[in-house]
């Protein structure tokens, strides 16, 4: 595929932060758990750009986050114990409720607590819990992830902790020239640069697909086969949305309902966000035949996980060529590539 | 329980300096390492501050300390072999004796020896090895190690290196509110506040100990229950002491000798103290019936154990708070504890 | 062995740099990779002083090398894919010549190609690979690698990355006083300082040899035993020479034909140069019985890794010491190691 007006150029960066130094901006909501890595009574410690986050799910009420750190000897709220709709720190036992007050020290006087915690607003949806780490207001929770809540559509929960910049997430998966990488995995196919748009905190990129010379792996006919129908078209279409700070990517075969919905979410682990917990929520429609997709939901678990996989393990070399480079030495010739670099600097945080 | 006149503030510093960066004053003596770690004939590696220090026992003759760098390419003397009362570099076979002086380099005229490397002043007690890392005379070495050398009572060592600086250890020993971090192995315990003393260099700390609804665990019984009597007593007493840099708490349930004894030095490993080497004797008094404390002994050394591993855990997830927010953000609320961070930071390294 | 003329003073540095602080001079031929290590169709990931460097084995054709990251995303060109005389990026497809030019980007117009990379010159030679990682003119290539390519030897080639400056490997071998590192290997060796000689960039040292009381290793005897013939000499003799970059040691029995040649090469791997990459070729003649040579090798080969195993430990322990210190303490009385210093900073690349 050939891009008619590109330009050989380095990308000659807006402004003169480096993108790699760019922090993910807090007000957002950000994914921090799943839903089932909490249990009732329990806590769990997540983090978001060094700030360590307890969440606390009390047996009966709502979950709800705080700073991770005890206000008396900063050790993990998380290593202590749910108690009601309060969190007891297991050193001295001192107790925060869901607001991060302190409101009880075993060995002190009632009037006389000291300072509590900070608070973060926190929802939980669609199976993940999401915190809001920023200063201000919040906006509302997110009405949806993707399809995951649609009648009609099979999901898929995966991810992990990859040692990257959130940044390399979002170029890897809307530059669909890489499919290179995947040819083991997915065989020869040719991405043709169709049409991108873009507006407020938003772009997306439209591409079609086609395999010239090969049938599609066994993975992806699972996940799109059944609902091509018998009349093979020549082409398959995707967009690969960027929704600051989420992605999607949705694959079309015949009418307006995506075969294939991905929903992602980059959370920045430590301070300098050399790493991200990434989120993925995968939604296949069903097809018509009840329990085909059952049968094969095994194969696509597989297959899914090899390709992420395979850009896990790309996009830590780039952070890796970052680290020793010290700064950010690429050269971007795809347009689609060079907005987004510029849309996520816009949106981040300057630092 | 409830403290009457405590504030709420956190510790105002008196001066300026973050105690976790206080250093431990050279100028006293150091436990380095067991006596069994050194078999005669061989070198021990130890460490004081970051200076690596090698212990030497000859096969006759006492136990001396030095550098543990030879002089000439800087490699472990530990490495090396005893030679008589010397010490030989493994490397080219540079000798030196005890007061660090180069007494042979095999391939060098005997008038012409280079200079030699650091000594210590070294003494050997109650099965501990000492050194002296300061620069000033030393004080005599030490009368006795808590009650390990008296009649009466039976000893066992135990410690290891902690990941985190000394000053945690002092301050998590004295505050005795912190039982319930032990509350799994201890069984629920409420410490009183009794009374303070300090001088010059120590202060010391009083408890009384209660258990209103329940039976001590084994291990406990274990200690103190055969030297009670039948006739259970309503308190126990308890008495934590930082004599600067050492510390020792003592139990006392009936008369003047106590029934539990322990002495605990804490030596900086790294030149940024981040680690120390505990080193703890326990002594418990011997019951009027003999061969009871041997036959309790295993259960005993596991609950000890414990009640350790517990404390190393949290102190070292001090650290880990310390090292990720960069400074001591400790907000203490018990007027002892902000009295030995005074003494702590009075007595220690200024650097 | 009692050098006559030595002096105790630590050697004053003639200018102000520190040793393990120079670099290797990037203008010479730098082993890189054995040639086994490079299957036809295949890469190797190799490295000069931090930069990393890809060496290419087409199918058919010379090997060449370029700079090991991707014009693109800085990815390494090293897990990509030969494809003819071109190496292809595995993200995205870019495709590099020899010369480091950016020959095909498969979604670009031709007329549009990025800048490419880096190329190296590279030859290989005696089972080795060599880069030339500077900017001058290369030299010629090495005419010869110690013996290796002489007949009546035959050669063994080993070596490994050791965690140390490359200077630490000249000294440590340069300075035969050593044999008392390898007292248990090599049984009690009296080596003595014979004579040496300078030029421009080399100097060499000789040494004799004897064994007062004992008799030699099993592994010496291989190597040197059977050429000396039934009338045991007092005296061997042996040439430790730096030419720098590389070293050579040679052992002569009883006529102008070494009976041993070693020759190493020390290719710094990271940019602080505190590893470096040894290749060893070790080069024996062959005695008059032909077989014997043979049947001996396993012996000799357990014989040099563990010989060359003890110095590892040492030049690490040497370089563990720098880092501690933050400089060079060593204190050298031997004074053909102090001229050797002064070559090693002289031949080095000033920073």
């Amino acid at each position: 595929m050939t891009v008619g007006n590109l330009s050989v150029e380095a990308t000659a960066s807006r402004s003169h932060s480096d993108l790699r130094k760019v922090g993910s901006h807090p007000d957002y909501w950000y994914p921090i758990a799943w839903s089932h890595e909490l249990k009732p009574g329990r806590t769990f410690a997540g983090h978001f750009a060094g700030e360590p986050i307890v969440l606390v799910r009390p047996v009966e009420g709502d979950v709800f986050a705080l700073e991770d750190r005890c206000a008396h000897r900063q050790v993990p709220l998380s290593k202590g114990t749910v108690d009601g709709c309060t969190v007891r720190c297991c050193y001295h036992g001192w107790r925060y409720d869901g607001s991060g007050q302190c409101v009880d020290v075993p060995y002190l006087g009632k009037g006389k607590l000291p300072n509590g915690v900070r608070s973060y607003p926190c929802f939980e949806s669609n199976g993940i819990i999401f915190v809001w780490p920023g200063t201000a207001p919040a906006a509302d929770p997110l009405a949806q992830i993707g399809h995951a809540a649609e009648p009609g559509y099979k999901s898929r929960r995966f991810g992990k902790i990859v040692r990257c910049h959130y940044t390399f997430m979002h170029e890897n998966l809307m530059d669909m020239n890489h499919q290179f990488l995947h040819r083991r995995t997915t065989g020869k196919v040719t991405p043709r640069y169709l049409a991108s748009r873009k507006g407020d905190g938003w772009m997306e990129v439209d591409y079609s697909f086609a395999r010239p010379d090969q049938k599609p792996p066994l993975g992806e006919t699972v996940i799109v086969g059944s609902l091509r129908g018998s009349a093979r078209t020549a082409r398959d279409l995707m967009t690969v949305r960027t929704d600051y700070p989420y992605q999607t990517l949705r694959m079309w075969t015949r009418d307006d309902k995506p075969v294939l919905s991905v929903w992602l979410g980059y959370t920045p682990v430590d301070a300098e966000q050399r790493r991200n917990r990434t989120f993925i929520v995968l939604s296949v429609r069903k097809p018509k035949i009840p329990g085909v997709l059952d049968l094969a939901w095994p194969v696509l678990a597989w297959f899914t996980d090899r390709v992420f996989a395979e850009d896990c393990e790309i996009v830590e070399m780039e952070q890796a060529a970052f680290d020793e480079q010290g700064a950010d030495w690429n050269q971007e010739v795809f347009p689609p590539i060079r907005e987004l670099r510029t849309l996520l600097r816009d949106c981040g945080n300057p630092r």
